[in-house]
């Protein structure tokens, strides 16, 4: 069971968690490569230029994820409050590995979270979120271009 | 005059892009805020993990772009061959300055660059482009949350 999640959808979802949001921030770290549409999209509607992307690779063994790696850890020295995005909190591993290491590097600053989508057994739920993912997401970005 | 730049036709901008791009990468760099949804589509396109962002920030006076400042230089160590991608290449000043800062800290590296509009009075022009624009673009990003 796939679900195809379109721009349209996307940009309904964009409207209803900037209506949650309430807190305000001054960089945008989004996991990439799920989350880099939505940090673009917040940066623009928040005006914040200080958008920037943190890499993972997740290793897996069938469907769930072993081990992720971390890499790219943007310069946050000038920020204090940084809202961490992804486009889904599915296992929870990533968001949770990516807000510990951001965390441990930058002490000082305070992080938050926001994803789209978020699965209630994640070992950690986001601050800010949309919908509940009941099937495998297909979102626009990785399919509209017919690669896959 | 201002065009709307919609997600239709930045998708089907993005077809062509791909159609014309004849090189392969090991990295992607958008500069930000403007080229981050094309790199992440182009990511996401050619399944590259390491899409990143490097940040600008222009002052302006009047409708020139005086001076741009760059910012949050990713780490390209490990790559060789990398797209650096923007929205527009509008005075073509932000992407001359990216080039020349990113050949300067990566000499080993080599850089090739796109754009979806490329306006031919620019100062450089990208090694792949889409169209010309002939007016002010609303890029769906900045304009279909409705916040300006």
């Amino acid at each position: 069971m796939r679900y195809y999640y379109s721009y349209t959808e996307y940009l309904s979802d964009c409207r209803e968690l900037t209506a949650q949001i309430n807190d305000k921030f001054d960089a945008i770290v989004a996991i990439a490569r799920g989350g880099i549409t939505l940090a673009h999209m917040l940066g623009e509607h928040y005006d914040i230029r200080e958008v920037y992307t943190i890499n993972t690779i997740g290793y897996n063994d069938t469907e769930k994820l072993d081990r992720v790696e971390v890499f790219n850890i943007p310069d946050l020295k000038q920020a204090k409050n940084i809202l961490v995005v992804d486009d889904i909190v599915d296992s929870g591993d990533t968001m949770k590995l990516v807000l510990q290491l951001l965390s441990e590097h930058y002490p000082q600053c305070c992080f938050r979270s926001a994803a789209l989508f978020y699965k209630t057994t994640a070992v950690i739920k986001p601050d800010w979120y949309v919908r509940h993912p009941e099937e495998w997401i297909d979102f626009f970005w990785s399919v509209d271009m017919g690669s896959k």
